[in-house]
């Protein structure tokens, strides 16, 4: 097998999307694809309390995803992380329960007619009477494409990594690989609700990109509480010192900015040491934004793009030898192979 | 004209619903009636720049609410607080802005076919450069109505008055009767919106009242922020420590928490003294949920219904001299009388 032949197939199938990518045996991209039809669409008007029935619309929702590459390819394998493997998904591949090293964890086979997919587990903080617990589904499978992405000079220090999206996650990983400690803010979706539903839709109107408008809202004040930050959106435009149009982005100034400045401090303050540095990984855009809040707190960043998925993927399926050991990486990388049964 | 004879149409118009009163000379209930058809309802189809369809709408829609009453006692005043006298209301009020004493301001003559509607002015802080400003309509009125309520030995003191809601607010009136400042939270909204859409509604399936969810909501941390300690009701529910039904009561006691917790010191700050109190008036059961939360940080309340903005209103129509000389008021009030003139 050449490196310029499929070696697997690998998908990041989330609740409202889905990638999938063919990719060769040393794990570069040689073809990619987006859907819009994740897990809320694959399972509409399905009984959720009928596996058969959930079963069957998930392997039609993995052949209209690459079906054609599962024909041509039969024997590559398939891999999947994301809400796929959720108690809602096709198969529950449970989770690690933190502190657990980046990237383990076992594998969770679903066997289907056209063969057999391989499901990543997600990781959790397990809730006590303390405290609520978390938990991701997919980050996972980002961050060990992150890892490999910063390469073996930055692997081995601690590192903060912001995962901003519609559920932004704020992950401490130690330098020796154990992801110690993560947050979700979901700072993503109130925006969409703030900004398509309620009194600030209606202030809004139409939108135009406004990254002064941004830079007022990543200013603007902490004190009075997010609830009442955010509707001082209304005043101002009222007031004729916002347009209406740039309300969305201060808006989502006001969001980050106050996401920021409550998980910096309790997420990074172990990982953060002299000079403060943070791994951004998401949509440009996104992550423009968060980097612009973080170095209001003096906090340089490191920006890498979405794809680094498709590279965990590879990876995990790599350690968990599915490349077979023509890929030449096999098992040697003891410290964060694939180990442990997937809690619930 | 004795007591009990008809002295006074008084309506709350606001966004989504409205209230009509008809009261007797001494400001006291013959009937109410309560309509989920406030000023979106009202407008729903009409062109907003079209004043002569927007108007036709509002006479309508008058006639609906209270047009017996009207037809009844033609020459009985009529008075409307709220989003009626806003810019996408019947016709503009204008606000007062603060400082300002309660109650003050002139109140707009709006001539219909069926006669003549008095809109009360509402009130305003001005935005600059520095802060956003904060405006309020129908609020002013119950102000009004609370002052009359808690009647001459609380008058005098400074107060600080919270009126939970959709948006609430919270007031700082001092001992001489002037509004200094108020701030506005937009929780009941976000307390909607995610109990309506987005994840968390799909994890509540449905709800039922829980108080000792609302407890726990209380007592959520703060420290990494409402956009995390949102979230965190979902992993509760997966972990099983939390009812699904319950997650809208545990949402609202994270929400009503932070809110207080913000809004209290910057609030209250200047008028709490010694014996911390704080005047709550709204829905009932929004009342006892913040009052268990400013409790936590032992202040005490005294809770008044909303019917004090049916008092609050005819206590300003009282003081404009609507009610004519009969009434036996009329500008006495000095300190309070209707003064200045709308601003915008």
């Amino acid at each position: 097998m050449t490196d310029t032949e499929p070696g697997l197939v690998a998908l990041d199938w989330g609740t409202t999307g889905r990638r999938a990518w063919l990719l060769d045996a040393a794990g570069r991209i040689l073809e990619s694809r987006r859907s819009g039809r994740g897990l809320l669409a694959t399972t509409e008007g399905i009984d959720a309390h009928d596996p058969a029935a959930r079963a069957a619309a998930y392997e039609e929702a993995l052949r209209e995803a690459c079906g054609d590459w599962l024909t041509a390819y039969p024997r590559v394998p398939v891999i999947a992380c994301g809400m796929v493997g959720s108690a809602q998904g096709w198969v529950d591949s449970g989770y690690r329960t933190v502190p657990a090293p980046v990237g383990s964890g076992t594998l969770v086979r679903v066997e289907h007619r056209a063969g057999v997919l391989h499901l990543v587990p997600g990781l959790r903080i397990a809730s006590d009477d303390a405290a609520p617990g978390d938990v991701m589904r997919g980050e996972e499978t980002q961050l060990v494409g992150i890892i490999d992405e910063l390469g073996p000079e930055r692997y081995g220090e601690a590192l903060t990594v912001v995962l901003p999206g519609t559920h932004s996650k704020w992950v401490r990983i130690e330098g020796d690989g154990r992801v110690t400690g993560f947050a979700t803010a979901m700072s993503g979706e109130l925006y969409g609700l703030l900004t398509r539903h309620g009194i600030l839709a209606r202030t809004a109107e139409s939108s135009v990109r406004d990254d002064a408008a941004f830079a007022r809202g990543l200013a603007a004040g902490r004190s009075r509480g997010l609830a009442a930050e955010l509707f001082a959106a209304r005043p101002l435009v009222l007031d004729g010192l916002l347009d209406a149009g740039s309300l969305p982005d201060y808006v989502s100034g006001v969001l980050i900015a106050d996401e920021v400045a409550h998980l910096l401090p309790s997420t990074a303050s172990e990982a953060v040491g002299t000079a403060p540095e943070v791994v951004l990984c998401g949509a440009p855009d996104l992550c423009r934004r968060y980097a612009e809040a973080l170095a209001r707190h003096g906090v340089r960043t490191t920006v890498l793009g979405e794809e680094v998925t498709a590279k965990g993927l590879w990876r995990i399926a790599d350690r968990a030898g599915l490349l077979g050991p023509a890929s030449g990486r096999g098992r040697q990388d003891e410290d964060v192979r694939l180990e442990g049964t997937p809690g619930r």
